[in-house]
């Protein structure tokens, strides 16, 4: 069944609606009504097709019987894709190039001069081996980088990388720092001038997580003198202003989320990852089977 | 022993000075000269820290008792590369994106306007398996694209990729074309302007090996209509005049040659893949071992 009046429902005809029902999918919206925890009727299974469960569902229903499980590896997949992306146009200077091409050069004018570097054999430090983390180093990993993790949450890493205990420790030796930590009290701006100037010259800083991790101003200013390079699907705030000089700064991709937002092939029926993982758990909730990606105490309280 | 002085020389005096070594190594230049395949006095290897021999070295030494090895998978390292950041820049629609940035946008625009796609789940065609296209293949397979490859002279193929028997056959049904073969008769001009008919609304062509494999005023009208999208950092002839439109198409990123020629990260003192190569290639002559990447008569007949 699928609800379309729920805009117009008080919250007291929505938690009744909702009382029908032994599943609950919705994605964003609206916020579940948090007198459904106590008191659930039908309602035994949450189905959240989008991420961060924190703002339209509430702890309560987490510490109930009632089951709420999330988008999964969805971002996973695209929030690594859109982070290896964002590695491999810093690496390849592609804004810079883009530019110069453009503009045309004669045929004996000197190469392109690009400061380079290449994925086999680079050094990438990680900050944060979630979903998105995992996703992050199966690829690089596969593509032949160094790879070390700083996740003190973390519990298996693959044998073919290395652990570190600190984040300065993590920005000790590394080509590139790729972020894929969640936002906490813990990691805002954590990211921060003095870590930044351990940075060699022409080092990348890669974030598809959330712009507060980084101290901003200290990165934009290593970004404005040309020290590093940078691709930032995220900022904080979020929106670069129109007239922003960082816009035309050539050391610097910005992707304003849509490098993690990559869509199917267009003209394709197939399902978005999200989709899928959806109706694996409606499928697995009917048959009796364990759900995957159930929202726990403890995940709950990682989420932002 | 380095000899500086041989371009004053004759082909007479070179030859006789080659005569005094076991081993010669050399890079592009100069030619050797022809008289030594048949009188090579001590020479016992030419160790070419390049690609192509048929220029510097001829086929008198390749039929003759004297090793030749070339810079091996050098290219394939740098070549696959290559591929996969421009594969990734037309999926990511990034030469489209850096201008709308750049431009500035308000925050109330509509997202800029994407046509997107992902690499997991991309069915790639690679269209040549050489050193090249196997580096490609492990690295997409890697990242979950559903490869298939044509190369009538590949022996075997990867279990995870589809083997497809025509160039025909290749273009069925793909998102992007990926071509890491070599020119010759046969192929030059091969990727057709029915073939690329072929390819999906929105379907990317990349191109790392050489132009005229491709009918290029067939893929330009293609893209000056903006139907497909494609990354070439080779074209026929090489190079883009200065004025020429192209420069301008933001479907189209154009590498000239850069984005398949990454270098070290500055700083590093790490060898080139040819150096390590090269290195190796002593060492094993020294100990009497086997020698890698030996051009036998096949596969000088297959260079370019």
């Amino acid at each position: 069944v699928v609800e379309e009046n729920w805009e117009s429902m008080s919250e007291t005809e929505l938690a009744d609606r909702i009382r029908e029902f032994d599943v609950l999918v919705l994605s964003r919206q609206p916020n579940v009504p948090r007198e459904l925890a106590a008191n659930p009727g039908n309602l035994k299974y949450i189905n959240y097709m989008h991420g961060g469960v924190k703002g339209n569902i509430g702890l309560p229903f987490i510490q109930s019987p009632i089951k709420v499980t999330n988008w999964g590896d969805h971002t996973g997949v695209e929030l690594s894709e859109g982070a290896l992306a964002l590695l491999i146009c810093c690496l390849k200077d592609v804004h810079h190039r883009i530019m110069r091409i453009r503009e045309g050069m004669p045929r004996d004018a000197p190469k392109i001069s690009s400061v380079g570097g290449r994925i086999n054999g680079l050094r990438v430090g990680v900050y944060g081996y979630g979903l998105a983390g995992k996703a992050f180093v199966r690829m690089i990993d596969a593509l032949g980088a160094d790879v070390r993790i700083f996740d003190p949450y973390a519990k298996d890493l693959p044998e073919s990388c290395t652990r570190v205990d600190s984040l300065e420790e993590l920005f000790d030796d590394i080509h590139a720092i790729v972020i894929h930590a969640a936002l906490t009290g813990e990691t805002r701006h954590s990211v921060s001038k003095e870590l930044l100037a351990k940075l060699p010259d022409h080092g990348i800083v890669v974030n598809t997580a959330r712009g507060a991790i980084i101290d901003q101003e200290a990165l934009f200013a290593e970004l404005k003198s040309g020290r590093l390079r940078a691709g930032l699907d995220v900022l904080d705030p979020d929106h670069l202003p129109v007239d922003h000089e960082a816009r035309q700064w050539e050391n610097l991709i910005y992707g304003n989320h849509c490098f993690s937002q990559s869509k199917s092939f267009p003209g394709e029926e197939r399902l978005e990852r999200n989709q899928e993982v959806m109706l694996e758990n409606l499928r697995a909730f009917a048959a009796g089977e364990p759900l995957n990606y159930v929202i726990t105490e403890d995940k709950f309280k990682l989420m932002t």
